[in-house]
């Protein structure tokens, strides 16, 4: 089977930076298969490609290599990483982009990248995507043995993600993550932890509210409400809360940014 | 040779929804060769994804698989289909998308995708690109054999295109079907209608009115106009009538929108 | 080894216009790996391609075919071109997007493309990416030969690309070429220019002004500034002078745009 090699990225589509990146890779293993995921985090966004690769990449082919570049500190001394999990590999810098990936994986070792034979050498020092991570990514596909990129470390950085708290009785505050291409509002609130306050809180009453915008009721899919532009509240496919609008942008609607708090309360 | 999937959809590449289709279909077939046509949509237009698929999907190695996603129900009860055109393949939601490319194939058949087996078995309802579309476009990859799926429907839908119409003598009225990312006004005044009218009325003026702006004569191409910002009509690569204004985006210039009218008049 | 093709054009991701060219590059030559390099060179800007194809085509896999459709002038009898370099191949319209890859390559042989057996038979006069770039790419793709597609031309065109003078005493006068995705503005003085300059003024102060803005000192990373927004000049990945400012849109932020000037002050 040909390898497989994901890229997600901060860089935008709209320069050199994404087909240098792919240029490097073909030129080290040309029988690699890229796959972008998206190149299109919101700039520097470290939290929301924690997210978004820890949701993309379980549904890979496994093993795949994740190249995951959202770098605001390229050019310091943060460390590159390559990290081996049970299914899957992740090279990306020491900043806690892997957070989620590193929560979620018990096997995960986590190797800083200190052999520079796997790296170009030249190096920009604002563009350790093409000069970094893309050769170390490249080169793992055709060794597929991590060690020999450097030594295990336990020092890595993690994000310390926000979790969703109970702040006054059948009432959990939680925070908005991010919002996606369409307008909708993802907050920190798993499934599990929903059916957790719904067990604690038993009731049949629902409701959500996010700025002004008051929105009762859980809902499995957007046409269970009657009009476009009706805000409804549903689980989407990251498993988190999610507020949206039927065929609209809640986001620019209701006027929220990540990191605004959202109340969700269980009544009886 | 590697089976071809294309893919169109209105998801955007910010996110992971289309990095997630890919992993799926990669899991299922690792030989598939995946291609986008766009993802850009504008959200739920189903009928620019009509013609978009129509125009793009012919050009395709013969047989290739499209995978095309605009599904404003999704998680309703509407079907997911595949379809059996005579030289490609079509797997959608049954909410019209396929509308041109089913008025251009008398050979179509379309199955209802009822299998279960096909799909994902955890389906996430407000996600069917990842988990119905994808994996039934990548197991027809492998299966080829559209029966496997479900049986022929034949009480599908289908969009009613608006077509032009003679509103007095020497007049026509289109509509403007969407505008490209040039700002070109896609019209559905198709080149063949155009050559029966002008048959029709015999002449050599030709003026087309969009808003309040009037242009006339009809070009074959862009530097047919002296100057930067000069409007013209032109069939374009849809071969439909379309405005552009010379380096300029047109459909800003003179504000327009999908559905309103533009009148053509076939003078002596 | 699979062969190459790169795609680097004006044409956005919003419609039909990039699925359809790689669809045409399949049916002739399902063997291809296709890598996009960018579809978002703002629109009709020759020079802004000029530098992103010549910085990205040198990292690829030697050969490629790199197919560049900037091109202004579809439709008017401007000529396809086929130019064969010391390492890589390139198809792209005779209108100066070339410049930068012929500048840097003295082994560059430039043929017209007059053969019409490598373009399709039905050529709209809107969409010569899909009708005729395509195509020939894809063929040459196969027949690895450019003497078949037409013969050797030497009055092809080229653009004039500033170049930065010294405009009094230590002061160059450099211009803006353009400003990538993440607001950085790029400009022509490239580093060899700079470290000339620096050696005819020798010295420790360097300042830059853009608009109003001054800018003191010559950083190699992003993060040698304090504070979010601050501002920072420094040679960034294409080795040009780059102002940008930390985790913010520089451009914006000054308020510039490509063709401005940038004054570069060499102090002692």
């Amino acid at each position: 089977m040909k390898p497989i090699i994901s890229l997600t990225t901060d860089f935008g589509t709209g320069s050199h930076f994404v087909g240098s990146m792919k240029a490097v890779i073909l030129s080290i293993n040309p029988e690699a298969t890229i796959v972008d995921i998206t190149h299109e985090i919101s700039r520097h966004n470290i939290l929301e490609a924690a997210y978004v690769i820890e949701e993309a990449a379980k549904r890979f082919p496994k093993p795949t290599i994740h190249i995951v570049v959202v770098d605001p500190g390229v050019g310091t001394d943060r460390r590159p990483l390559l990290a081996a999990g049970e299914d899957h590999y992740y090279v990306a810098p020491d900043n806690g982009v892997l957070t989620r990936v590193f929560n979620n994986d018990v096997f995960m070792r986590v190797h800083e990248v200190s052999e520079e034979h796997y790296t170009l050498r030249s190096q920009c020092r604002t563009f350790h995507g093409r000069d970094v991570f893309a050769p170390v990514g490249a080169w793992m596909s055709k060794l597929w043995e991590a060690a020999k990129f450097g030594p295990i470390v336990e020092n890595y950085q993690t994000l310390s993600i926000p979790k969703p708290s109970i702040v006054k009785e059948r009432t959990v505050k939680a925070e908005i993550l991010f919002c996606d291409h369409f307008g909708n509002i993802v907050t920190n609130l798993e499934r599990s932890m929903y059916e957790q306050a719904r067990k604690k809180f038993p009731g049949e009453i629902f409701k959500v509210k996010v700025g002004d915008t008051v929105i009762k009721d859980l809902k499995t899919h957007y046409f269970e409400v009657a009009n476009k532009g009706d805000f409804l509240a549903l689980f989407g496919s990251m498993e988190l809360l999610e507020i949206s609008a039927r065929e609209e942008n809640a986001a620019a609607l209701i006027g929220v940014a990540p990191g605004e708090p959202v109340y969700i309360y269980f009544g009886e």
